[in-house]
This record gives C-alpha cells, sequence and structure tokens, in this order.
C-alpha cells in the first residue's frame, strides 16, 4: 500500500530541514568566531560562514529546480547542537580549553550536516534529480573538508595548546 | 593567564555529555527498530541497541581510569536528533519511504557520535590518557561502521524500494 507520503516528499522536508539548519549557523557562527583566540581557529569559522551563505543559495537553486518555493522547517538537531554551543561559551574555560571545545562544538554542527546531506544526495541520485545530487555534493563536500580541517587545527595547535596551558596551572 | 577551566575539565563534561547521549539513544533505538519494516533495518537498529549498552559500560570503566564517577550531564544535541525522529515516526509515510526517513535519522545520531567520540579520543591521546583512549577508540569504530551500514543498507535497497514505491502511486 503506498497512499501515505513518498521519497519525494521526505526529500522535500529534508531540504527544508538543512535551509532552517544554515540559517541557525548563520547567526551562530560569528559568535564562535568571536569567541575563539585562535587566529586561525577564528578565521576557519569566518570563511565557514561565508561558506554557509554560498549553501544556503545552492539550497534555493534546489528548491528552484524541483519547482518547490525556499522554505526551512524547524531544525531540531542544529538548535541541540547551536545550545551546546551557547552553554559552552558561557562556560569559564581557559583559552585554549575554549577553543578546543569550539572545536568539537562546530564538528558535531558539521557532522551533522555531513548526515544529512549524505541524505540528500544519495535521495537525489535515486529520484532521478541528477543536477539537484551535484549541487548538494558541492555542499557535502565542503562541509567534510571543513571538518577536516578543523581536525587538523585541533590536532596539529590547539589541543597541544591547551595541554600545556593545563600544565601550567 | 590559566586559572579557569582546563582541557581534563572539559574531558570528563564531553564524557558525561555522551554518557547521557548514549543512555538517550538506548531508550530511541527499540522504537526505532520498531517503526522500521525492513528486516535488515530493524535487526541493524536492534544489534546497534546491544552495542549501545557496551559503549556505556566503556564509558564507565573510562570514568573508572580516570578516578571520576559515572555520570551524566544532558546532552542537547542527541535531544534535538531524538526530537526529529519522533517527529518522523508520527508522520504518515508510505513503508519504504518511512525506512529511509529513519535511515536518515539513525545517521544523524551516528554522526553526532562519531564528531564527539573523535573529540574525546584526540583529548584523551592529547592528555596523555592512553588506555582510556584505546577504550573510546573502539567506540569510535563501531559508530563509524554503523554509519556505513546503514549507508549500504539505504543505497542497496531502501531507497530503491522507496522509489518503486513513489512509481506506483
Amino acid at each position: 500500500m503506498a497512499d501515505g507520503k513518498a521519497l519525494q516528499d521526505a526529500f522535500v522536508d529534508e531540504l527544508r530541514d538543512s535551509y532552517d539548519g544554515e540559517k541557525q549557523l548563520i547567526k551562530a557562527l560569528p559568535k564562535l568566531a568571536k569567541a575563539a583566540t585562535s587566529p586561525e581557529l577564528r578565521e576557519t569559522f569566518e570563511s565557514h560562514l561565508e561558506e554557509t551563505r554560498g549553501q544556503v543559495t545552492r539550497l534555493e537553486a534546489v528548491f528552484g529546480l524541483l519547482g518547490e518555493k525556499a522554505r526551512g522547517k524547524h531544525c531540531e538537531g542544529i538548535a541541540g547542537i547551536v545550545e551546546e554551543g551557547k552553554a559552552i561559551m558561557e562556560e569559564d574555560f581557559d583559552d585554549a580549553a575554549m577553543d578546543a571545545c569550539l572545536v568539537a562544538g562546530g564538528q558535531r554542527a558539521e557532522h551533522y550536516e555531513i548526515a544529512a546531506y549524505g541524505t540528500l544526495v544519495a535521495w537525489a541520485h535515486a529520484l532521478g534529480h541528477d543536477e539537484a545530487a551535484e549541487l548538494l555534493q558541492q555542499t557535502l563536500d565542503e562541509e567534510q573538508a571543513t571538518d577536516l580541517q578543523l581536525t587538523d587545527l585541533a590536532v596539529r595547535l590547539i589541543n597541544i595548546e591547551a595541554v600545556s596551558e593545563d600544565e601550567d596551572e
């Protein structure tokens, strides 16, 4: 029996979830950048903010390809991750420990999006929306690159600095 | 100046976040399994439930290694993802489309945990907690394997079935 909502409906719902999620991140990323002490970390958040604006435009193009109006649907997952980030920023961490926590928060957001765009790309292919799949794949690639950039920054710089900060106490 | 909370404190906070997150998933996974139509998907959720119980025990061992009491701290990120899962299950999707949505929800949870355990492993290494790092790496490997298993199931079976369900309408 197939009289309920179908995969095509789920695909549009999922696009709306990501559209809202990206808009939440456009508000959150400047706060993460401001809270960062490491100039490299601040830059990573700032350049990902620019990238995120492009991802919103790309989602609007995907809505357009499907003949759908671009609109969001409250993304609870990103909302929870943003709340966690706010709670971290209110804590009294030493500078490098705070940077390490900001990376941890940022990577949670990236991984949420990697899961979301991974789903969107797979569904777009399955549904034959090849042009949409290509656009969504570009965003997926960007999210994965940002995640790797944050890992590199943490392992190469921030975690080491945070440990030496611990030892100074 | 280093007089605030340090990386070691952040590490314990992060363990508490994951401990609570895993416990939330122990409640959520049986619901996902029950909502699944595909027997393979149901089995994946059920076997991951068993694995999750082992991950909780492993976190308790890590708390023990640090001389800390095992306790949780409300994990907002997983709470948001669980809420999204509940909202999906209340929708009227066709069977295979519902399965595809359950995979999407499950992969969000896996990716959140991949980010969380990735952070925990990196911090454990940086702080010299090698035995803890090894235990946490085992969980990280399990989360990554479950994520890949869900991708495989979706691409090989569920998405194809969901599309043919769409075409039947």
